[in-house]
């Protein structure tokens, strides 16, 4: 299958205009895919979408969509993903394909893929490292997945064919689409990011505790504007995902406190030179991942 | 005193070209204050400044320089800048003053005021909170202070001409002087920024720990790079600082671990509310902070 045609013969459906949807929606319609659909709550995306041209039907019923598209990219909050599949089981077109853009794949998938495949419907599992504290439709932005990594969680038992059509679309739009197992996946993430926007909060928490905020608030650069910049992000969905993802994220938050208490043990000791090389290979781990 | 006879009738020494001092120099430059020297152990550093037309002069040895000017800016490491008073206390004009831009100021003040004193030279302590992780004379910028908060620590027995001094340059090239007590200060950035450097290090070395490094470095996105983003900092300077400042900063990591505490009590629980809670008191502590 060559993959141009995936995007010239699809008929593709968005489920949700946020940030994540929208973006999505924007690129597909700027490379000109066959046929565009979204589903969204909010008509005035819908609309706004419909004049700018890239949709060839929106609506905020999905079962006006879901029975004529191919491939449906569910861009909505995990709860909302799995609810939304759940209310519309009936609608999805059998042999059709669906994925998602959810940052928690564990529940996703088993909740979802034998519900789906009950219907003979396929679901394969998608999260794009993409994004920002920013949300919502006017926050979209066609170059979001340019050169992003998409990881897609098939289980063993997956069709080649669905895994493959998911897979080149992400190609097609300039993302890496990248296999990875679910638990893998759940883990790798509460290590990358979901852990560090609990710690981001943590430390708004503890530089603002009311105890000099007038002196701290003069105080605060770079260090802390730059650490803090994804504390500013999406209450919801944050709650959601820690909470899809609380298992890992422990394991995470109990890695960082041994990193916390061996820290402590150099201050307390005086020991500055293990200070010195904890900041050295610190660095070292950041100068070499920056300069990939 | 008016703000811009200072500029105009001071003789300036700035010791040191990194990011700091290089910076100084060159918005020094920039507005053309009378006479403006450099004291820097890299050469090419003094010859670079000169052949820009910032310097009336430049040189290696101290002994050349500080005879001749009204103020002095120490723009070195913390050990390097209490060294260079100590080996130079000779060389300083009586009468003059000398102020500096280390991130501590506890052991600074009260190692430097009383032996300057001691020669009838004023010591100012000073903080300017800017500069990033980059550091050196090729990284210098002369809007680095623009806007910038710059904290001074003067003692209730030092002298107002000398205080006014120094703040009235920081006033001319752009900053905002703000005097506080040396206590204060030291307690505040150990929780506005010196902490935070320690966490951010910390993240690296949880993140990339070995467990997974492949897939955690493709699954690093955004959190990742903005909250590490002060671990590439220079390995030495903030060691020093650590050691100047290690009290303070096991009180901010203190408070620290408690927040982390907290947050694996709710994990432990699965008290998704109070994450909610705990996410939404973060943003509203982060956004207000940002939209000053």
């Amino acid at each position: 299958m060559a993959t141009t045609s995936i995007i010239n013969t699809s008929r593709i459906a968005i489920v949700g205009l946020g940030q994540l949807g929208g973006s999505l929606a924007l690129r597909l319609g700027e490379i000109k895919c066959r046929s565009l659909y979204a589903i969204s709550r909010n008509e005035s995306s819908i609309k706004d979408a419909l004049d700018r041209g890239i949709l060839e039907g929106g609506s905020t019923d999905a079962s006006d969509i879901l029975p004529v598209v191919d491939l449906t990219f569910i861009c909505l909050p995990l709860t909302a993903s799995i609810q939304f599949v759940k209310d519309n089981i009936d609608h999805f077109r059998p042999g059709s394909i669906v994925t998602d853009v959810g940052s928690v794949k564990g529940d996703i998938v088993r909740e979802l893929r034998h519900i789906l495949l009950d219907k003979g419907v396929y679901f394969i599992g998608g999260h794009p490292m993409a994004g920002s504290e920013k949300s919502g439709w006017s926050n979209c932005n066609s170059k979001l997945y340019q050169d992003a990594v998409v990881f897609l969680t098939p289980t063993p038992e997956d069709e080649p064919i669905a895994i493959d059509l998911v897979k080149n679309v992400w190609q097609n739009i300039g993302a890496r689409p990248i296999e990875i197992s679910v638990d893998r996946h759940d883990k790798t993430v509460a290590y990358t990011s979901h852990f560090i926007h609990l710690l981001s909060s943590a430390i708004c928490k503890t530089v603002f505790s009311g105890s000099d905020d007038e002196a701290h608030e003069l105080a605060c650069g770079g260090a802390y504007r730059d650490t803090t910049r994804i504390a500013s992000s999406n209450v919801n969905m944050w709650t959601e995902i820690t909470k899809y993802n609380h298992e890992f994220i422990k394991n995470a938050l109990a890695d960082f406190k041994d990193e916390i208490n061996s820290i402590n043990d150099y201050l307390e000791n005086k020991n500055w030179q293990e200070i010195e090389r904890y900041f050295s290979d610190a660095k070292s781990k950041r100068d070499q991942w920056f300069k990939q």
